[in-house]
């Protein structure tokens, strides 16, 4: 997915100044040591404070402002609960999001390479994240854990969010990282996310912790199902609460029960209380299918899932936009520079 | 262990006004409201920047001072990384400490409830692990994500504090609060650890993120294998990484492979580089029997670990901290009123 293409340059550029050679025996030593400047260059090409450009264009062409003024565990509609021991309900998605097998990356390139490129995988991680209106609550090594949802957005619009920027990012990840990352000796690179929603009933806010170690954070059920969800997902896939189906349109032409996909009726439900008559069901969600209904997203010729970015709005970035994928010159983006 | 005593009150008491009843159709929604005043009398029983009377006892006897000024994301050693593009190699310890099965807390009590105790069983988790001098990176529900060491320490000194924090954590998860939560239908609360030391070549301490959405974490292979070794872990468990072994004296005494437990050779290593030579043994950690070791630990007539706490450190606190378990008298703790 073009839009992803600065931060996958970032990822290429580490690789390719990557100063492991497997006669060492051991680990994180280079043979060579990469200079200081290069690594500071990779490192903060894309800045501290905004979305890289490619990014940025498709965030414009949808018409998003991105509020980055964030802080870690402090949801800002609940931060008024920090260091107090007032407590609130109200409702949230949560969707852990996580990256799996980057360990292997270890296994060929040193540490600063490895750095670099997980790095640029979070960053993209969280500005799609900011984009789609998400909360970054808590960065977990190169997953996230992303609050949706708030006091100023309407609980389906909060589901409907959560649901475009995990398609987006697993969609990059599953394609454009996982591909190049192959064509390197990685194998194993996936992503994968549990997403619920809890109701205002089913969910406390609070702080946890003590002094500055702490996080405004949410006791429910459903924050606890989400992480567990993400367990019960296959290699980028997504698996998500009922009550996320249930404020999804046309639920069922993108949600199918996990049990179907394992077919193992045990796997129906992510909990049960027997005695209060609760049952919980759990979906695969399609995200593939959701992807390709959106109004941002077009097919190309080949089949290929491709940002539809308005004229009026490519005009001003494109020129710099294309010029670092000019100078490489990599055919990896090749189907889809003519959206550009 | 009777030093947790206070933040067993608190979860007793949290237990004790839970307002479900099993009628109820859905969960969070109390039968009877627990009133705002009960339910923060709870929350702000153990305060926010001092630790409970039953640990602190114990905190004065180790010779201990605790440093409560720390920020998740930000260690002491290395916060002048934040917001910059700097890195810097040095060795750390990666402990990550979950308790699992707390989501079964749902299915008996409200979710203030559930809040309250899980708040207790982290502010426990923190303050033993600043007990040890560990520093408190990031909060995962009701798991931690714990470094020790740092500038101000010898590495051997920071792998000892990480094996006493873990063990002494561990033995209140697996005796105290299992024992009490199974005598109220909550099954299966274990808790599961994976510790592991990366030397300073193989650690890169970076700011990861960007913004606000940051944090100052280590890019090593070792956090990450910690984190893998913590799944490697039996309930109760902790699972270690070689290197921790070779800092330990005796370590054979406390370290067996994974593998000679599992029966299963392919569990020997958690991680292999096959054309670099490189083969990482994973060991389970005989915890009980380090504990044990320790000089702070005695073993009563009935066979169970007591802090030894010295006569003249347990004078000024025995009244104030023996007041709230004679009010409740609960036989749990008798045999081990003895050491007080």
């Amino acid at each position: 997915m073009n839009i992803y293409n600065d931060y996958m340059d970032v990822i290429k550029e580490a690789v390719d100044s990557d100063t492991s050679n497997y006669l060492n025996k051991g680990l994180g030593y280079p043979s060579m040591k990469r200079s200081n400047e290069q690594f500071k260059n990779l490192y903060s090409k894309i800045s501290e404070s905004t979305i890289a450009p490619s990014l940025r264009t498709f965030s414009t062409s949808l018409g998003k402002t991105v509020n980055f003024n964030q802080e870690l565990g402090l949801h800002p509609s609940f931060q008024h609960l920090k260091d107090t021991n007032d407590t609130e309900e109200h409702y949230i998605v949560s969707a852990f999001i996580d990256i799996k097998g980057s360990t292997n990356l270890f296994k060929k390139f040193d540490k600063e390479t490895v750095f670099l490129i997980t790095n640029a995988i979070l960053k993209a991680g969280i500005h799609t994240a900011l984009i789609f209106g998400g909360y970054v609550h808590r960065l977990q090594g190169d997953g996230m854990f992303v609050y949706f949802g708030g006091k100023s957005i309407s609980k389906n619009e909060a589901v409907s969010q959560a649901l475009q920027a995990v398609s987006v990012y697993t969609y990059f990840v599953k394609n454009d990282l996982k591909e190049y990352l192959q064509s390197k000796g990685i194998e194993n690179i996936s992503i994968r996310s549990g997403i619920d929603l809890g109701h205002n009933n089913d969910v406390l806010w609070g702080n946890s912790g003590i002094g500055e170690i702490s996080e405004v954070t949410t006791c429910s059920l459903h924050t606890s199902l989400a992480s567990k969800m993400q367990s019960s997902a296959i290699s980028n896939g997504v698996v998500v609460g009922n009550y996320i189906k249930e404020e999804v349109i046309n639920g069922d032409e993108y949600f199918t029960t996990v049990s179907s996909r394992t077919d193992n009726e045990n796997d129906r439900y992510i909990y049960r209380i027997d005695d209060r008559n609760f049952y919980y069901t759990q979906f695969d969600f399609n995200w593939e299918r959701f992807l390709k209904k959106q109004k941002f997203i077009a097919i190309d010729q080949m089949g290929n899932v491709v940002i539809k970015i308005p004229e009026t709005n490519i005009r001003p970035l494109s020129i710099a936009s294309l010029k670092p994928i000019a100078d490489l010159s990599k055919p990896f983006y090749s189907n889809e520079f003519k959206i550009r």
